[in-house]
């Protein structure tokens, strides 16, 4: 059966291709929102039509994105919500909230000096990983067994 | 029938108890995590004993703390969340997105400063709010049908 | 044990006050949207701030009230849906089909005229009744067993 | 993964049609309901016997229809409903309040000139278009973040 | 906290009084169905209105009295379902479906006669009594801990 | 996408048959109980071993089956429900609970001198139909549009 | 709004009297299964008839006491579990899984020397306390934010 | 359509592989945890670095197997728990209590001499067997109604 995970949060790195390539060969389905950043900021009004204010521009794309992103976190077995280094990522952290809400598997993928600030995060993960090689590794052993080294 | 709220996010500022003085006469619950930032820190290692990394003390404390906060979101008609002006509030926006997946009404509190950044979470709200009196507005209109002015 | 009942769709006339009074004695709990027209219309910019477009205007507005017809049909043991002569009464189609997905005893109040048009709705409906005085009827029946006459 | 879409509503002109052409490559599985009007009203009588009474045949027939419809949203990623010009089309209205109970990502497609009508069913709503060809660049957008134009 | 009980089935002896006698002192909120077999019967035409056919005659009354069948099981911890010497009783065996299904804890009356015919009944329960007096002392003991004698 | 269709009820008559053989060219799943009348009696102590007595010997039987019935329900887009002449049958009427409560489409094939007895599960149900190549049709139409003649 | 809170597992110490001594002042209700040893193992025969295998025997007193355990555990808020130093105690950690599955907020109190063994446990778990005192202490600060000391 | 049989608990012995053998030609996926006893112990600290304390190494492993237990037990139709001679083994009495609260059908599989401390786990279970061969005649018929000789 083919794991399913879904990749929330920071689109400015390459990291979910990181993941994906250290997981060659493993039956998983990999989601992710559009991580083309002006794509997803202008998709409402691009499709919908323009709005004066900028409030609605938002209000739109983020409901247009959200049609991607609840499907892509309902459908997945886990779900890996990664914080970066910059920018305030409400999105992420709601993603994890709502995956925990739905008993989804959650992994975050956060450098150390979040810590204390992701507490409440973390404490409704399953795993807590610095690098993204260690999530593919989280992912071969929950599906094979096998363990790095 | 009582209308139970649930006040999630910032705790350095009075604002829950401005809402709850705007609400006299009101038939409303309030509920909310505990505020005092020490015991809201420390409440794990306290209870259940010191532990040697800071990752696990605050791990500790975290999930001491959901007990109240699970209950307090489940039980809960309307959700306010609150972001403020400083630190990252993750938890906030994760108590947001349990409460979108609980299917419970969200009211966004914040300042237009954060529109863009909030705006996944507003998205999922059926209000956003500026200021705590117009939460209470909200709180008084929908139990009496009454608008301010 | 309380019966709650949820009164749903047109506010132009008194049914639901003489469902209630009609109901005396009986130990039900009545909830209902905000029922004064201008109010309900108005309650999304007088309480967040004017909007210059209609559209926003009107949406501000609906997701104010939805926070109060949610909690109304959730907590409600039955659903009356009243369809009027005049209007397209699409929000109370709509919220027929909320209380039916949620597994509500729904019971739509409509003329005759309407029964091709309503037959899905009626379709889902536990009752379709004429009268108001029906109504009470049927919860003065399902509460004591009484019959009327 | 293939995204399953839920056509909702008006049944007199080609709208279906129009949108599955513009989503030509799309990974996509479309449903909706029998559209043969003449069919669709008289199903019930036609195959489990005539009425008498013209409720109970429409009664009949709205049944049998609702093994469909309710397969179709339960189904679904996406529900689209179209409001047409013409007739009260509760049923729409009452699908769009099924779809949204369930969860389902919601997608209104009517004119501006029902827009006051229709506030509360695009509250619920993840988008509301005026033109099939939007509804087609949503999906579009939503699998392969492609943008129009 | 209370008990609530519901009791389904059969509606020609009192086993309904014997139990709540028997129950004397303890905290339990008993309901039932209308147990009045003809008011329980013509219901639905009394006050909906007369139908030709004896088929909708019946539909009718079933559908007013599921409203408050449906309420007393889904509000019920405990739901008692009595099968008698007589009649088929189909609906004291959907009601235990409709209870097993949704999770609640449910005990079956019956005559040894009737073991094997409900044996697919009695393997989703969590009692099956031959006396009236024996649920009685399986609600004294799950309330108090005290066995009879 | 497939149509999954459970047979639930009499297991004396090919009436499965006879709709499997109707709905030829269709994309349906049919899934059925074991209609062995011994091997479904004894499967219980077959496997796991004898019992003295006659109400344990039927209790295995009776779990081990459900292990079938519940997966057979639980996958169902719809449940058909047969009632037969003979016996009681109060398996059939106890799955057409656990099929409504689930929220299935649910169609009983049942003979006209049943329909009083079998008022309160016909009321659960979106068909009635008396003949098995009724149900035929319905899956036909519901699948294709097309109606019969 | 009081908490409810039940307490499963070891029934041959006062922990669960120690635990509500020092809750004295709190708004908790407690439930617990009957604790009555020979009467929790006998309940099933002393109501419903002795059975001559030792396995029945267990299985309706199992049963019977599952319609306390089941209705403890939906209706509460936390769930603390007790592992003791002897015994298999495979119902505690059945109940703890019940609760994990069901979304209740669980804490576990154990010994040191299980720490391994109830690894899989503890890391569904809000807490792991040692002492009584700690569970009571949680209890305290989720209810009032106050820490001992 | 395919059976999900997941297997929980004891991993010293080969009782997986025997039902496996058993089960040939029959449409059955099998699933079950890691069963690399060191592997399945070190996991966490192997992928997400080492600990100090063997609590939280234990802790960080268990969450990791979580991942594929969860989604193994969600995923199945029939969850097959074995409980072997030796250690507390309270994971695998853990993982019959999820698997009974999400509805799954339960197999336990255990020696007589177990039964007494068994009793609320074995009254959750479909099927109590003693000899892994007993669980792939289960399977067989259910999946094709045939009996064993």
């Amino acid at each position: 059966m083919t794991l399913r995970v879904y990749f929330s949060g920071e689109i400015h790195t390459d990291w979910r291709d990181e993941i994906i390539a250290a997981c060659e060969g493993l039956d998983v389905a990999f989601s992710a929102p559009v991580t083309d950043h002006d794509a997803s900021d202008d998709c409402g009004v691009a499709i919908l039509g323009a709005e004066d204010s900028k409030f609605w521009h938002d209000h739109k794309g983020a409901k247009v994105n959200a049609i991607r992103t609840r499907r892509g976190i309902e459908d997945a077995d886990v779900v890996v919500v990664r914080f970066g280094e910059k920018y305030r990522q409400w999105n992420a952290a709601f993603d994890a909230g709502v995956a925990s809400a739905l008993g989804k598997s959650l992994i975050v993928l956060q450098m150390p000096e979040h810590d204390h600030a992701l507490k409440e995060v973390d404490a409704a993960a399953l795993a807590v990983a610095r690098e993204p090689v260690q999530v593919a590794q989280i992912l071969r052993y929950v599906l094979t067994g096998a363990l790095p080294g």
